[in-house]
């Protein structure tokens, strides 16, 4: 997508082969382009969160794996690629797509094939999983904007409000986004959209990327706290929820960044549409109890305790904001029930949040 | 109650006949007490937050009448001190004690009678409006208390988590608190309990005030992100939910900090007691629906777009944490309809979230 007028994706390989990111923490305040030079820095990037999001995770996983197969020893190669691989699958527990891109690195490396073929096949297969990422959220937005423009038909052209949580944005996958995309597609439309855009405490990943987002693509948007949608999905200031979802049982679960829950309850309460967009690389074909199955990440408590932001003289600058010696917990995603989700938009189109429609989208998992 | 060792209340006559209160802004990292002189300065104070919260916002109106007595020239009386009531009155709409303080305040200066007599009236009513705040709060603490006591019976001991959003503690009243009252009680026979704090952005008064209250009477307690509450509940970490509230219909509905509704929804969904705690006087009992009648206050952008804490050299700094030129709005409270409220706990008794049984515990108010 844009910034400042030149298109970027979140994740490429440069000239020299070595590759870069966009360092997503000083975002909005400072652009900064990162160069990822070992499976280490790629681990580091991963749980520290210079990248984060469903898709940009895989992605970022998937050349994590390339790197580590320039890195590992001739004489050692196969067991310094899995030691890589398990690192990097513990750097962020909830996200589904980490291990979907790891062991599809691993499947391909086939047996008995030299270690430059092994190079050749991770080289290929990070750029397909990047490829791929950006190609089905380039397909959720065409998707979930036919599901935007019959609100504005309904509407009559007035502007359609959608609420988002956290940012599942094109900061979060390759390009496009998931719960963005329907949104940047319906705006190059022309559809008069307006985002309410949740601060998503404690990372406030929402003001930090998703308002920047918006602002480079000119999407009008307002800043909210956390705890305002209910308030505004009362009082008919909404008329769709889209969020993103880190991964999805095969009912139709979502583990989001903690919060979401409460957003679609308000939703439901109100009677307000609740969408999530995924491209099926977050499906855990595998589980079909979200609360039960799906672990959650817990994180620092300074990340709760304190805020970072620009101070007065533009310089980044970290916050206290209750006392020091007060305990804090910090639950990075909550679960919501698919009883709660209006429609899923994937790549392949809109389905309801149900085992029996999911996998009549995706036959070839009815078996797990 | 306890700072650091010492009783305070929040507001108070010093030797002089000054009122005195606790800015509130810069806790919990510095404790300042602040004179307030004229009726100016206690319409700052309530308006930017120096001091805030249902109660206290009445005990502070309460004695800003009586400070309007004494600068109002004699001449002029009246017309002064009616001046000084539209003013204080636009400073917070949604709060319901301002009202009440300063109706009670109007109500109790007799016609005809000279203004010293005026002033005499005003004084014994503001420390009358102070005293019952605190006492209400107190017999909240006795009533909830058996609440909580049953609750940790069923438990048979074990720890009892209550969830609780904003600041309605004692800093939010003239001593006690409400939501809080019961869980000091209960502290203070022995029952364990551990209290999650809700930050309560975009103002933070739960990082700031109820870690720092709760923190200095030795209680237990988490810091969490507003998100979190739907999480901890879906998982059976919370046995109950207290709150406050700043406005109460006569059928029940409450409007408290932004965000409560978002709680009142998840504990519903979880089967979670919700209570919300309240003195009698902050009901409006000139109306039925909260959602339609009850005024929303807005207050500022950067509330939302800045964050004020403490910086690495302990010294207050504020960082703006999106876009500069992102917009943001501000809805300061929100309104949870009955139906989601499992019982009130009020100087009176616990009673149930509806017309006929708060009626029956207030007769006095049939007729309006």
């Amino acid at each position: 997508m844009n910034v400042e007028g030149k298109h970027y994706r979140t994740i490429w390989l440069n000239e020299d082969g070595i590759v870069q990111i966009i360092d997503q923490r000083p975002l909005p305040h400072k652009f900064i382009i990162e160069d990822l030079r070992t499976v280490d820095d790629v681990a580091r990037a991963i749980k520290d969160m210079h990248v984060r999001g469903a898709g940009l995770i895989g992605a970022t996983a998937g050349f994590g794996m390339y790197s580590a197969t320039l890195e590992a020893p001739e004489d050692n190669f196969d067991s310094f690629v899995q030691k890589a691989a398990t690192k990097m699958l513990a750097t962020r527990p909830t996200a589904r797509n980490l291990a979907w891109a790891v062991d599809r690195q691993l499947a391909v490396m086939g047996q008995g094939v030299s270690s430059k073929k092994k190079i050749e096949q991770a080289f290929a297969t990070a750029r397909e999983i990047a490829d791929e990422d950006a190609e089905f959220c380039r397909r959720i937005g065409l998707h979930g904007k036919k599901i935007i423009a019959e609100i504005s038909n309904k509407k009559q052209g007035a502007r359609v409000n959608i609420l988002t949580h956290c940012n599942a944005g094109w900061l979060a996958f390759v390009d496009y986004g998931s719960a963005t995309s329907p949104i940047y597609a319906a705006h190059q439309d022309g559809i008069n959209v307006h985002v309410w855009v949740d601060e998503t405490r404690p990372w406030n990943q929402g003001a930090k990327l998703t308002c920047w987002e918006l602002g480079m693509e000119g999407v009008p948007h307002t800043l909210i706290a956390d705890n305002t949608g209910g308030h505004l999905m009362q009082h008919g200031m909404v008329d769709m929820v889209i969020v993103g979802t880190d991964r999805t049982t095969r009912t139709g679960d979502v583990a989001n960044k903690i919060g979401t829950y409460l957003k679609a309850l308000a939703a439901k309460d109100c009677g307000i549409p609740f969408y999530v967009a995924l491209p099926s690389s977050t499906f855990d074909w595998d589980i079909s109890n979200g609360l039960a199955e799906i672990p959650i990440e817990e994180r620092s408590s300074d990340e709760v305790k304190f805020v970072t932001g620009q101070n007065r003289e533009n310089q980044p600058e970290t916050v206290l904001i209750g006392p020091a010696e007060t305990p804090a917990a910090n639950y990075a995603f909550d679960v919501t029930p698919a009883r709660l989700v209006t429609e899923l938009i994937t790549e392949r189109g809109v389905v309801a949040a149900n085992e029996e429609a999911i996998l009549r989208m995706y036959p070839e998992h009815r078996d797990g």
